[in-house]
């Protein structure tokens, strides 16, 4: 069985309560519950979300030097500023795949822009939680 | 089942011929006979490829206006000066799923801005030829 | 009696299909049948359309060098990215009146700069249908 | 029978004196009268010509809340450098057409962006004075 | 009686002793203090500094779902960078006043953007920390 | 009692009738009737509105040189593009506060650069007619 | 004897009064004074000066079209902004020397760029009021 | 013997009619057999000439994986647009060798950058025709 | 004896584990010691690391208020973004010296510009761990 | 007797064989020797020219710092290339005076920028060979 | 028997010794020889290399007015800075060839821009020495 | 005992006479005496200053290939506009660190730009004359 972090990025501790027409009405604890039931026996989906980038950093180092086999990030609006992130993801070994819900290329100009996706192992953008689902699939 | 027509834009014909340190070693039909039987009785799987945009806008109307339920597309160097193809995708009613084989965010500055990302229904990019894979997962 | 060419571009096949809110809910065959009407006696109207760059090319070329007295031409998306129509209409010496249906200048930022203005004659933007209409009279 | 005013904006009372090879020999009060003749019975032209930009902002003021049906406008230099005529012309309830005599997309880099376009029903660009006459064709 | 937050982020627990010929030589306690004694009874005054920008997301999280009426925010070099604090904000249901305390527009070029200005409510720039005084008087 | 002049610039004369969804539907005059009763026996309200350019910078100048103690100036579309009055302003010795209505960081491009900011004492926006009232209290 | 018109542009009425740091301490009507002196017997010279762009047009022209040797212009803030006081340069056949008191390559950015040197006869910057003398001897 | 194929992009069918003063008089055909005069027993020379970039992108692919030694390719107007010949030409294994009659660099802006450069073997731009003749001199 | 502060941005608590071929194979604990073996009796050295900005603030203004007599600051990936970290630097009086272990203008576009380098009392760039030593050096 | 350095760059000493229609068909020294008698008694006038950058470094900071009053520099294309030029002017502190004969603001985009502009006493532009005289006198 | 001047500019004298991977490794005195042995009773071939802009300025003026058929040119690095070599060239009438021996097109971005080509008959790139064969066999 | 070349650029042989507030009252020779006797017995340092680039680049040639260390390079100007010396720097094989005096990120914008950089082993900015001194150390 796989061991695969999801980490989700500032805000996203909002979702179900944050702006429902661009981010849908669903609590991510919600989704987690429905994802991990979906890959019982083939996933261990471990979740760690924080609104510091700091603590991001910490995280994708702390697991990128563990034992899992790969990382679903969602950095919110840090993907659009954080070349610290980044570097974490270029620093550690276990492959990171960049997910989001929105499709951020309909969007303001400045998140068209991702300084993650260049070092991350793939990119799934615009299908709503969903997007999670087709990250964790890319892993097995 | 589900009706979907993968359309593949220029030099994509050259799959396994093509950069294979890029693009891989194995041609578009083979993967396609694999995508088959994975999906067989749950997805049918219509197969276009064009080095011409005109031909593809065409394909892109004709298929968009269709009994079908979806449209994966890489629409290849298209990707990036075709507003004649974002132009069908806005016009058709048929969701479209936007895939890249490689991680187009790390190659050349030209090939990070997609005219098709902001009227797709998602984009998947850089997980290989298994980007058509969880494309077609996507619909499910 | 004077000859006259019209040529639309792609997606123009879509039109009453594609977005009405944009371009109308009339097909062009409807339009320019009232067009030939209106003008019966004062101008002969040919017609032509394609998706293809390439064959958009070679009809201004052929027409171009041909016993007509002006060509009208809405280019759709290629009028944003096609230096190769720009290049055929300064090759021809039959004058060319580029129209559009919508006010591309109120809509995304790429629409607002034409290759082919510089180019021909004179441009006529904005009034829906019409727009081909006083082209037309442009040419009286 | 409608009511059409003319706006011209600054240097246009110099025509037939100014550059002759871009803007034609002919005075704009001689076509004026060409127009007037022509129009007879069907519409009935206003004119007005000012220098300053605040005046045009106020004459497209007062007409814009007035009893007329359309306003042809060529604002000369300030199209390309007065917001506040773009606001005017927004705040009005009467449509306003744009004409410019010259093809401006041939000429300087800074003549080829208009403030005006985007809140204009429709622009008419290149056909010498003419232009002001497909524009009243326009309004029929 | 009203319940508003100030939030002031980096740097400017600095005040009084950071470049008071920028930003004054009085401490923002001092100056809370009087606010707090002008508003009494009419505005309950909660304050929150931090150099973090993970924690004035949060912070803003909190807040912008609790009983308050109003955010007074000056996010200092944030302002100009974090795209976090924007999305927090939009998140949020209370509305925020952003202030600076120089006038941001007389200094560096990186100053004069500001990733808050379109979510907030309003803004107030450069009255020095009358600014805070100002955004009360606003929420009154 | 201090002495404030409020000047108005192109269009806002037409407060009330124009845009109500951005501007309001309150017409300058009544609400100059609300902000002189607020402020009796405080403030002496003199106002000035104009749609030219050069009568805006000829009025700045002169209560500029006269005896006044502050102008709150929306310069309206000019903010943007005049020059003329930023050096207006440099060149006065009373004190000048810049007010806009609406947000207009939440607007159109041009319209987030002022070159009437850095010359100004401070700068408020986005508060409605209620920025007004806020640069008055400034003053006090 | 020659004759020759002076224009001044906005804010130059204020010289002695405004930023004498910038532009000296001397009005300009002393300053003229000691130029029809020196250039007694040999140019008669005429002076306008006005703050508004259409008023400063409209002189351009008469002055342009009327029996005068030469233009001497600091159109002041309008030298950054003012396309049609260029196009008005353009448009008369008397040539026009454009002149600057200060030296505006050392200041704001916007300052350096002048819509007037390409279609004036020459440039003079930065020697203070001499740079009119100089102007003048340029029409000896 | 070498065997070398020569590929004309769009417009250039029209050699000899187009714009003599930039592209000479001279059809291309004539000059054509001119070369296959000069170079008979040393040279094989195949011509293609399409207007479609679809067409010319399946002719690089066919004639790259071919048992040819060269191609010589004047794209026209593709040179600055085509990504899709770019991505055909890094794909095949014959070296190709891109040729311009006139010299690109002394015209439109638009015409200095080209797409295909950074992926031919060499670039020869500007001798009119002879520019074939060096190019296919290169491949001796 | 001189009390020296090295502070350490993001990810650099993974020197020797990250990138080995950019950042070398020592740790900096390693490094640490032998740099406070060098300097003994002459230098005291402190040391911080941390991933998070507003921490790295913190610590900047609270080592610069306190008895120390310079910084040595290797900011990471902060250094292009943080404007924060950049204002802490300008507050306190303490003199930091920037510097970084790779030759950061070989490397990314982005890494070639410092928000601290302007605030800095000088930078060191590319002499691997050796820059801490040169910027040690630097302070006695 | 005032002593004046006149000191010309690049390719000035081709006037009048080179491009005529822009230069004129004087050659300098012709000119120079006009000048030496118009000013004869008034101006002691030296005279060096160099197609060296570094020549020109050196004799501006020899002159610079000798017993001269003041230096007419055109500095041909190093205009807009030296910024060592730049720097030797500021470095000295004889004023020097820029000219240029042609109106380099009419000319190719790259000619409208000068690094000397902003660290010279004045420019004059546009007057031919005047240009001189007009500099000769701004030092009387 | 035409005569040519092959002028290299800076670090060509160090060919074969510097950088062969890009340059090749064989001296330029080597293949000059080869060259004046291909084309012995053809072309008298003078050669002249230079270090410093100033001289090779210097040289093209010469020989540009001396007796000679054209001068081959590859400016190395000043191909893209030199605006002073730029103008000789447009000032001589002998016509330049400009070569480059490795692709620019496919190095750093600033090499993709030449100050020369504009002004040069024509251009060959990326084909080694034999860049300059090529640009022989053009003057035959 | 190591052999170090320090090469200055231009104006550098003015320190001491030029602007000695940004850098310094000092001549380069004074400050040589004080390093070779700090360095005595432990380097061998000769000296070069040049104004021409032609001159600089040559050396750093001569050098470059000759049996030194290391070279200490300020190259003043040059260091923003010297493709040339960059070129040379790569080609030769002696490594070199490029030393600035001044803080030359707080000057103006186009000192923020090295070309030098990045072909640079290592880069000391903004330590007045020490810098030359960690240079050396840097050696050691």
């Amino acid at each position: 069985m796989k061991k695969i972090l999801i980490v989700n990025g500032p805000n996203l501790n909002l979702l179900g309560k944050r702006e429902p027409e661009i981010y849908g009405a669903q609590s991510f604890d919600d989704y987690l519950n429905l994802l991990r039931k979906k890959y019982e026996g083939r996933l261990q989906i471990d979740y760690f979300q924080s609104n510091s980038e700091g603590e991001l950093v910490t995280k994708l180092q702390d697991a990128g030097f563990s034992a899992i086999d790969g990382i679903v990030l969602n950095a919110g609006a840090y993907t659009h500023t954080s070349l610290a992130m980044a570097d974490a993801i270029s620093a550690v070994k276990v492959p990171v795949v960049e997910v989001h819900i929105s499709n951020v290329f309909r969007r303001e100009e400045f998140r068209h822009h991702s300084y993650l996706s260049p070092v991350c192992a793939g990119t799934i953008v615009g299908f709503g939680l969903k997007s999670y689902d087709l990250a964790l699939e890319a892993f097995l």
